[in-house]
């Protein structure tokens, strides 16, 4: 059986992972795998911390010169993180003439491109399944498994903090501060959680996979992007009344011109989808491809072991040496993409509205009236009894409208004497069937 | 770009998709996959029939002698379907030297371990991801995904026809019979139904996936398999009082003493589990890995397109040199496989038993009685009243019991004068939660 000599730059939590299974499952990997994985180093700038995997002392290095110069070495994991670092870590190892193999969304959807780029340059690969939804093999899925489909749409919950927050907001009826708080207890969510809640570590997924999906050379800075923070309890419990549940979403749609659309936000996710019952931290994926219609992909997005899972499945493809096959063969990448991605401004969707509106007659016509001005036309309305004397929600599902109009009909209402506050305004998930 | 040279044996559905893809979509499905495949012969005995695509006649031929001495040809798809003569045909072109794509679990299942031997002597490969789950790229997830992992449990809706039948039941509350009746209008199930509500054609799947997954050389004879045509709708409305959904699951496990067990049968699945939630003519499986945890995939399982798609898929990666670095690395047939598949008699599993009992006191202790003695503890006891004078519905879940204990108790549950009619008996999934 042939060797192949790995190191792993990076000794965190997934680098640690990695690090165990090659060490302690490294037989029963090598059996199933047809190739044995040889881990002849772990770099790191710390290294006496204790990691939990017992790694032999002579494999520890903080000289990444020496990992680099060692021609034995062929697959490095860059698990460093972050995209300053990393950055240099990647490009080095390219050019000492190594595969790489990364969980780094964050570098690839914002300084991918030129490293990708250099890879092809010099004949090596860049992996990535370990990026994007972690134990998942969602990359494997888009990339190989649905080759023969032209994507239409991507519509995925890939941030399992944020899902659990809000998993937690439904199920117990709580404010997003507390059910923040309880995640970060319970160790779902980081001290710091901005990126995750703020759709950002989404959006960066969703840059990555329309890259390989939708043949565009996308940014980071083309996602729009909105997090969880503003939703209330109120609208976790109206969209359960309206048969819907709340989550953070990450869509990419391919417009009948070619052009694509790509963000992130809440949304409200009607019942009869899949994904309105993917709660806690798990991700999942629905892929639309014309020949084979919706495929969902679900499980662990994160965390330790499916992470390293999907990182030593990347080394395994570069070690049996496809991974340099499939790079060179194609541009998965979209470096040579010839899409573009839409404006926010021109995205049709649906919209939740909640008002608080004064209690007299002439609201409903006064608010529907700018709905109407502005060609949004209305869905459903749900109105309660007040919940204070002077002060009664309104709930407002729309049909289709285009972004453009919708903020303008927004910035109409804060004019409107009869609306208590700025109204909440939750885009809902249009159901487009599967053909 | 490099070009492959494809042949399609057999020109029936898949085999019409698959040369409808080529024809019509083969330069964007190039861009995408990096190489080019140009369809060189489509060979069938019959070719006048009208498929819905256009295929040039000189591509068309009976004469399979000429597709297998053409050495241009590299690569060909056996969509013949049945186990006899497409083992020739698939025999044949292996010692023609070309690597073979197919679509078929039968030929597989029943005799698949020597034509893997013989491709995997002579330097070849058989791709068969189109033999599973059609358009769901499962092979792919379970062979290269997560190939770190040990697979210790697969659940899977694997058959359409079946699937669509129980959904037509649980949703309508009609019969077995009217259920079926319209599943055949629709085209969802054939005139001769067997096949798919018999549990065969999931235990052909099952089979393969077992290989796949357990490192056991499972034969089709080794699955444990029961179908649904004996599904009451008394069952089904029973199942959904307590919270459950019939299914038809295949389900492969891996025994603490690695000793796997395979099996086909109905089974109540609880309403938490994604899989109850699978409806219509769709298809899911879920895999649980050592490290992964459960990760679920699902999407049309069968038809024409979703079929081809796979089959295209497995084409490119032949095409690209990969697919026969993997089938010389690794024994993904577990022709080596040193698993062992346990008899359904030692499997553990909970029970639904209902029984039509006598109007009198006594009887629930009675049947009780007889589980005790057989170490069958009880989760839940439902009774309804009276249907008619003389016969009342009781329904009663067990615990995990052996297979072999249930048999006993079921042959004395005949001998009891209390007990009208046989029990019926269906197997509850266990909620063997991810760690």
């Amino acid at each position: 059986m042939k060797t192949v000599t790995v190191a792993i730059v990076g000794f965190g939590t997934v680098g640690s992972g990695v690090a165990r299974i090659l060490l302690e499952s490294g037989e029963t990997v090598a059996a199933r795998a047809g190739v044995r994985l040889k881990l002849k180093y772990v770099c790191d700038t710390e290294l006496a911390r204790d990691r939990g995997v017992k790694v032999p002392a002579e494999l520890l290095t903080n000289d990444l010169d020496r990992v680099l110069a060692d021609p034995e070495v062929t697959v490095v994991c860059e698990l460093v993180g972050g995209t300053t670092t990393a950055y240099d870590v990647v490009e080095r190892c390219l050019r000492a003439g190594k595969d790489v193999v990364t969980a780094n969304k964050a570098l690839l959807a914002e300084r991918g491109e030129p490293l990708v780029k250099l890879a092809r340059e010099l004949g090596k690969a860049i992996c990535f399944e370990a990026a994007v939804a972690g134990g998942l093999p969602l990359i494997l899925a888009v990339r190989d498994g649905l080759v023969a489909n032209r994507i239409t749409g991507l519509t995925g919950i890939l941030n399992g903090t944020s899902n659990y927050i809000l998993t937690s907001m439904t199920k117990q009826g709580t404010s997003y501060k507390k059910a923040l708080a309880e995640a970060q207890a319970k160790g779902y969510a980081e001290a710091d959680p901005t990126l995750d809640v703020s759709g950002g570590d989404s959006a960066h997924k969703l840059t990555v996979l329309a890259r390989l999906a939708f043949d565009v050379p996308a940014r980071f800075e083309d996602v729009h992007c909105e997090g969880i923070q503003k939703i209330e309890a109120a609208d976790v419990r109206y969209a359960a009344e309206l048969n819907y549940t709340i989550k953070l979403l990450a869509i990419g749609r391919r417009g009948a011109d070619g052009g694509v659309s790509l963000r992130v936000h809440p949304a409200f996710v009607p019942r009869s989808n899949p994904l309105a019952h993917v709660d806690g931290p798990f991700n999942a994926v629905m892929v639309r491809g014309d020949e084979t219609g919706d495929t969902l992909y679900y499980g662990a997005g994160a965390g330790q072991r499916p992470t390293a899972s999907a990182v030593v499945a990347d080394l395994v493809d570069v070690a049996l040496g496809r991974a340099e096959i499939t790079f060179a063969a194609r541009d998965i990448f979209s470096i040579a993409g010839k899409g573009t991605v839409q404006s926010i401004d021109d995205v049709p969707s649906r919209y939740y509205l909640r008002f608080d509106v004064v209690d007299q007659p002439g609201v409903l016509s006064r608010i529907t009236g700018v709905l109407g001005a502005h060609h949004i036309s209305i869905a459903s309305v749900l109105q309660h009894e007040p919940v204070e004397a002077t002060s009664v929600p309104l709930m407002i599902m729309t049909h289709l409208a285009v972004e453009r109009d919708m903020r303008v009909a927004l910035k109409e209402f804060a004019g409107l004497d009869v609306v208590h506050n700025r109204p909440v305004c939750i885009r809902v998930l249009d159901e487009e069937r599967s053909r």
